[in-house]
C-alpha cells in the first residue's frame, strides 16, 4: 500500500486522486463536503467496498472530518458551536450503535505531559461521568440517563503496558456496551493540527499520530463497538520536507528548469530517505504551530463538550 | 472501634495509649523509634497478635513509617537522602513477598487536578518503568531486570468506576506478582502532611484520607500481596476543632475553671457534632499548610525515588 | 481597632452589629442587599463617613459584593451569568474615575505556584490586552478601543521586591490612567472561599489574604485610581477555631451549663492564644475546601471575563 | 548583513566560514572547545575587533556556549555537572562587571503558557532571592550575602507592554547592579534546542528565537550591565526546509545530477520564499523535538542551578 503519512481519510483521498490524476470519483469511495458557516466544515467520507478500502487504505465504513478554522483564535461561543456540530455527527454514529441506555466508556489516549500528545486526557478530565452516580445514588440521577465512565490509560512508555491490556482488563470489569476512543493523529497539513476532528466506527492504532503505532483498538479486538474520535497533532518534520520537495520540484517543472534527474525523483516517495537525513539519531522531531497549547486546551473544550452533549 | 481519625499505626498508638491511660507497652504491639538524623526518623509498629488488632484497629503487621522534617525547605540532598531511608525500609518488605525478578506494578491513587490528592499520580509519573522494555527490546535491557509497570487510575468521581474494578482488570491482563500502591492517608498532626511516609503490607482502603472511603486494595482482594505507601495529605477540619476543644477544656482544667459538663464532653468524641456545626452542607472543608503545593512536588520525588532505588 | 480577620466590609459590618449588640442601622454605613437569582446576590456596603470608617475599619468609599453559590458545580451559562453580573458593577465604578478611552492596566497579585495564591496571575493569563495592537498595529484596532495592559508581578517571596516598588515602576513608564488589582482576600467564611467578590476603590493591601501584609495599593501611593477586586480564597485555621469556640460557649450558655470563665472568655478575641497552640512553628495553615483548585478555575474564568467585557 | 537566522555565535562562525569558503581563522575571532567530558562540551567565540563584528553580525564581546548532550535523558547527576558548568562560565563574568556583593536582576523572559517559550519563567521560580530577606530580616541572612532578586515580566502579546519599559521601572525602582537575562534563542539545529546556553555580556533581543523581536536588552538601554543567559528552544520550519534543500542539492552536485539553475539557486538564500510558500497565513510553525516537555524542565533545573552556585 502507499503510504499516506496521513490518518485522515479525506487527505488520502486526495492524496490518492493527484497520485493517480484521477478527476472522477473513486469507486467505492464516496465524498460530500458541507460547509456549516465561514468558520466550520464537515466532511464525510465513505468508503463503500473493497476496492475504496484498497484505494486509501482504510476499513469500510463512516469517516466524518470536522474542520474548526482558526481555533486558536476561538472564543466561547465558536467553541460552543463547534461542540454542538461535532455532537450532530456524534449522536447518529452512536444510535447506529447502542441504544440511548447502553453504557459508554470514553477513553483518552496520550501522554499529559507531553503537550502535543495531552489533548485525550484533558478531554477525559471534562467529561460528565454518571456511572458511579447511578450506582451508588441513584435518587439524585435522572431515570434513563445513560452510564457514562471514564478513562486515561497513559502511554506505554510510561506504564509499561500495552494501551489495550489495560482497556480489555477495564472493558471485562466494567461491561460497557460501546467504547469513545480519543487520540492523536497523523495529518500533512499543518492547518489541520489541533483544528479538525475525525469520527469514524472502523477503530484506531493509537500512537499512530505520534510516530509509535499500537495495537490497534476497535469491535474486533475489544469485542464491543468502537468509536474513535482522532485529532492531528503534529505533522513529522519529514513529511513537511518531502511535500515541500514536490513542491519545488514542480516549480522547477513549470519553469522548465528541471532535469530527468529530478523528474523521476518526484514520482518516488523520498521520505525515508529525508527522514535519515534529517532526523539527529534519537530525536523524534515534530512540526507544530507556536500556539499548539492554546489549540489543545480549545480543542479539547470542543471534544468533551460535544461528547458530553451527545450522552 | 474508637473512631482515630488517622490511619497512621503510629499515631493510633499514642491515641489508644493516651486515652487508656496506658503506661506501659500494650500487648500485641511492639513500638521501635529510630532517628537516623536530626531530620529523619523511622517508627517501626508491629501488629503481633489479635489483641493489638483490636487495640488499634490495624491488622497484624508491619508499619513502618517515616518522617521527613522541614520538608517545604528542602535542598536536592535531603531528598536523596530520604529517598535513601525509604528505600532502606522497602526493599526487606518487598523481598518478603517476591524474589528480586518479580514483576511489580506500582499503583498511584489520587486525583492530579486536585492538589492534596495529587501525589499519586504525580510519582507514577517518574516510575522507571521497564516492563515494554524488557518485552520489545530485550536486547538494550541488563539481563536480571525486574519488570516494573505503573499505572496512574483516576478516581470514582472522575472516571465512574471503582479503582478496584480498573485495578483487578489490569492485574488479570498483566499478571504482575505484587502490586505497590501510594496513596493519600487522613492524619491528626498537621507537621505529618506532606512530611510522612506509612509503609506497610496490610493493604489500604483508597480515599480514606480525604474522605471518601472506597473498596479495599489488598491481597485478599487483589490475589497477590500490596504494600501501601501511604501519605497523609490533608487534615480535616472538625478534627482539628475537636483536637483543639478537648485541648482547651484540658486547659481549663488545670485552672480548675472547667465545670462536670466539660470534663463529661471530653470524654466523648465530639467529632460528629462538630462535623455538623462547622461544615456548610456540601463542603468538604480540609486544613493544609499553605506550602501543600511546594511538599507535595518534594514528596512525591522522594516515592519516585526511593522506589525506583529499590525496584 | 478591633481585629475582624476579615476584609470583606459586609463580613465586618456583620462583626460589628453582633459584637455591638446593633439591631438599627449603623451610623455612617448604608447596606443594600439585591438577590439576583438563586444562585447570586450582590451587596453594596457604603462606608459615608468617618463613623463608618472607624466602625468597621474601611476607608469611606463603595464595597461591593458579589456573592455567587455552588461556584465549584458552575457550568459555561453560570460562569457568563456571573461575569455579566460582575461587568454590571465594575462598569460604574470604572466610569466614575475614568472616561471611556482611559487608559487600564490591570495588575494580578499572588503566586501562580501556590494554588489558593493563583487568582491573581491565572485571571491575567486571561485579560484581552490592546495597548501593543493600538500601538504596533492601529490599523487592526476598531476606533475608540481603550488601551488595556495586564501584569502579574510576582510575590515578595519569589520576587525579593515589594510589588508596590514593580508597580510605581510599571506605572511610571506606561502611563496608565486607572489600575484595576486583583488580589487575595481573609474571609471567616468558608463558603465565600473563591465564590466572592468585592469590588471597591479604595485601594487594597496585598496579601493580606494569606497573611502577609504588605504595602498599600492605592491612588494615594500610586497617584491613579486604584480599584480594587478581591476574592477571599483561604480561612486562617486559628479563625476557624477561634469561631467554633464562640460557637461552642453559646451552646453551653443556651443550655446553662457555662460558667463564669466561660462566658468572660467568649466575650475576649481569643485568636493570638489559639494561633499560638495550634500552630507548629513555621507552618501556615489554612482552611480550604477541597475543590480549592475547581473554585479558583471558575472563579478566574467569572473575574477574567467580567473585566474583558466591561472594558 | 547576511541572514544567519541563528542568535548562537557558534553557528553563525561556522556558517561565515562555510559561505565564504575560509578554511582559516577570521580575523577579529577567537574561537576556542573544550570537552569537558562526553557529554559537556565548551565553546569560547571572542570578537575582538570590528571586521569579527561584520563578519557574524555580534557586537565585540564574549560569546560562551555550553552544549550538553541527551539532556532529555540527564539523570540528576547530569544535571548537577551541568550546572557546574555553567557556574564556572558564569561566575567570570558577573566579576568583570560587578564585585561580589553587587546586587543582581534575574529576568526570566518568555511566555509560561506556550512550552517553547516558558524557559525563562520557570527559571525565576527556582531563583533564590535574598533581596527582602536583607531587607526585612537581615538578622537571618549570613553577612556579605549578595542582593538577589527574579522577575518574569511576561511578553508583549499577553502583557501589551514591550518587556523593556517593564524592566525599565523595575530597574529604576530597585536600582540592581547588573542585570541577568534568560532568553529563547533562534537556532539552525534541532540538537541544540533546550539542549545548549550561550553566554554573553552584549545584551539580548528578547523573542528573536521565537521571530518576534523587540527592543534590545543591554546595557546601552539599561544603563548597568546584561548579561545574557540565551537557550535556543525552537528552530522555524522554513530555516529546516531551505538547508534540507541545500543538503539536497549538495548531493545532486556530488551525483553530476545538478543543472545551472540549481546550483545558482544553491548560492542564494531562498528562506523568504520558502517561508511564504509554506506558512499558512498566520501560523508561526515551530519544529520541536518530541521531547520538548522534559528537555524545558531540565533546562530549566540547569540554569536556576547554575546562577544559584554563582550568586
Amino acid at each position: 500500500m502507499y503510504n499516506f503519512r496521513t490518518d485522515l481519510a479525506v487527505e488520502r483521498h486526495d492524496i490518492y486522486r493527484k497520485a493517480n490524476k484521477i478527476e472522477n470519483k473513486i469507486d467505492g469511495i464516496d465524498v460530500e463536503e458541507q460547509a456549516i458557516d465561514d468558520k466550520l466544515k464537515v466532511t464525510r467520507v465513505k468508503v463503500t467496498n473493497e476496492n475504496g478500502e484498497q484505494a486509501i487504505g482504510k476499513p469500510i465504513g463512516s469517516y466524518i472530518t470536522v474542520d474548526v478554522k482558526d481555533l486558536k483564535m476561538a472564543d466561547e461561543e465558536d467553541i460552543q458551536k463547534s461542540a454542538e456540530i461535532l455532537s450532530k455527527e456524534l449522536v447518529p454514529l452512536l444510535d447506529k450503535h447502542i441504544d440511548k441506555q447502553g453504557e459508554i466508556l470514553v477513553v483518552g489516549l496520550g501522554n499529559l505531559y507531553v503537550t502535543p500528545d495531552s489533548l485525550g486526557p484533558k478531554v477525559i478530565n471534562d467529561i460528565d461521568v454518571t456511572r458511579h452516580l447511578i450506582k451508588y445514588v441513584p435518587q439524585y440521577v435522572e431515570e434513563g440517563t445513560r452510564m457514562v465512565s471514564a478513562v486515561s490509560p497513559g502511554v506505554l512508555g510510561t506504564t509499561g503496558i500495552e494501551t489495550m491490556e489495560i482497556l480489555k482488563g477495564i472493558v471485562e470489569n466494567v461491561h460497557p456496551k460501546l467504547v469513545i476512543v480519543i487520540d492523536a493523529l497523523a495529518s500533512r497539513s499543518i492547518e489541520r493540527i489541533s483544528s479538525t476532528i475525525q469520527l469514524s466506527d472502523t477503530g484506531i492504532v493509537p500512537g499512530a499520530g505520534v510516530g509509535n503505532s499500537r495495537k490497534e483498538i476497535s469491535q474486533r479486538t475489544l469485542g464491543i463497538p468502537v468509536i474513535a474520535m482522532g485529532i492531528p497533532t503534529v505533522v513529522e518534520s519529514a513529511v513537511l520536507v518531502n511535500d515541500c520537495l514536490d513542491l519545488f520540484i514542480t516549480k522547477l517543472q513549470t519553469q522548465a528548469k528541471s532535469n530527468d534527474y529530478l523528474n523521476k525523483l518526484k514520482e518516488q516517495d523520498n521520505y525515508e530517505e529525508i527522514k535519515e537525513a534529517l532526523v539527529p539519531n534519537d530525536y523524534n522531531m515534530i512540526v507544530t504551530p507556536k500556539e499548539i497549547d492554546d489549540l489543545i486546551e480549545n480543542m479539547s473544550s470542543i471534544v468533551a463538550r460535544g461528547i458530553n452533549m451527545s450522552l
